[in-house]
């Protein structure tokens, strides 16, 4: 299978790397860029991402796949142009980090089964063109919600795309995917911003944090360097799953906190004991 | 300089490591190991980090270095037995990423200026024989405290070994050393535990886990899986500073679910650009 022509709406890190994917691949003739930023569609022409930059409605026109991946807040209207576009000989996938605004947003539309709701568990704290990078996505799992509502031929070339990239497949409902993208990804970067604005506060000597601070440090603030256009809509439209289990991640830091205060050394341990479980589930 | 004969005390992650970069160096004839546990010094023989096993008093009577890499708590009483054997024509190390108590329990002591205290900003989250890695330490930073009750000889010793694996070093009394360690290092595992404890208790689903987490999960949880032997002591040793750092980081978690609770957008988005600026200081 080979598309003539892709459009991906936005020219950032994961469409960037989904087009070097395509392309390596021999996947695709030609790949159309849309994008609101000028800098960043020539930025994308430069390295090779995009064959040509088009105004969306133009792009469209002209595509077999749209494969969106923008900011989860602007994908609902942008989305909602594009469905009002298309034929039913085209295909429309999202790559977003929620699910359930998006897919209620579609719900009743008449070109919904041409949509393909997924999201490609990958990515890395830096965004734009020239963060995409070869062989992204590769052992990763792509989840794709309400495969149902999809017709059978467009989530099957959306599976056999992401399939020869290296990814496997698992299936949910949109909610349920809201809800485990907040437990193992969307707290992870709750807690990465905040211990970088704790270290920042209360470690005035930035020399002392350049000096010190070691791999242990940099691997769980690394993600305090992503994109804040990225994630505040991502927070925001799951904020109920985040809410519930960034509270929890706050009684637990309290079960330390007790610990600490009362000198509770048998109940820190505990604590630390049933932590490294986690070795069950990461190698 | 070659010694030679040198002593770990403790046979794990880091005096395993150090063992390894003195021999591949050619810095020693003779490495000797002491642990109580009989199945670590035998995996250290087979494993090369170590050429033979002794008792403690056998050990340190025929080194000329002793290097002490064992848990905090622990080093306190086993370093004032090693003080009181040695002679003015040894040097005694450790590794430890607490100071403070440590130099407080040598202050004094017959034999202080043969007692170089330092923390080699190095470590995984592994521990053991098995987790010796070669060219550990390398382009990392070695604090040196209390750098004026050691003798020269002893400093430049140890300074010149360490030099020779890639380390560079900072200097600052054992008090100072704690307070950053607890903002840099410790924090870091302490919300890492929490991270863990959390997604387990809320995501009962552990093939979620498993198939969902991508590489942010894990770089924000992989110092969970750290020794609770090694990190109970520590944190318990520099509890007031670790509770000060612990403090601040509940009350930024706080920041970030009040802007959730009330959909605070705009303060959400300055928490997330402030957290960026650690841009600056991790690469």
């Amino acid at each position: 299978m080979r598309f003539d022509t892709v459009t991906i709406v936005g020219v950032g890190l994961i469409s960037g790397s989904f087009s070097l994917a395509l392309k390596d691949r021999g996947l695709v003739r030609r790949v159309i860029g849309v994008s609101r930023t000028q800098a960043s569609t020539q930025k994308a022409l430069e390295l090779g991402l995009i064959d040509e930059a088009l105004p969306l409605d133009e792009a469209v026109k002209q595509s077999d796949l749209i494969y969106v991946a923008i900011p989860v807040d602007v994908t609902i209207p942008v989305m909602g142009q594009i469905m009002d576009m298309i034929t039913d000989r085209q295909i429309v996938a999202d790559a977003g980090s929620t699910k359930l605004a998006l897919c209620e947003s579609l719900d009743g539309h008449p070109m919904r089964s041409r949509f393909v709701a997924m999201h490609p568990m990958w990515g890395t704290e830096y965004s734009g063109p020239e963060a995409a990078v070869r062989d992204a996505f590769k052992g990763r799992c792509c989840v794709i919600c309400e495969k149902e509502k999809s017709d059978a031929d467009a989530v099957d070339v959306m599976e056999d795309l992401y399939r020869q990239m290296g990814m496997h497949f698992v299936y949910m409902d949109a909610n349920s995917h809201d809800m485990h993208a907040a437990y193992v990804s969307h707290i992870s970067h709750i807690t990465s911003f905040a211990l970088a604005n704790t270290v920042l506060e209360k470690e005035k000597e930035e020399s002392a944090i350049f000096e010190l601070a070691g791999g242990g440090f940099e691997s769980t603030v690394r993600l305090a360097k992503s994109n804040p256009s990225m994630w505040l809509p991502i927070f925001m439209q799951n904020r109920e799953h985040v809410l519930d289990v960034l509270n929890e991640h706050i009684s637990q830091l309290r079960k330390f906190k007790s610990c600490l205060e009362k000198e509770n050394e048998g109940y820190l341990r505990e604590l630390m004991e049933n932590a490294n479980k986690i070795r069950r589930i990461i190698k």
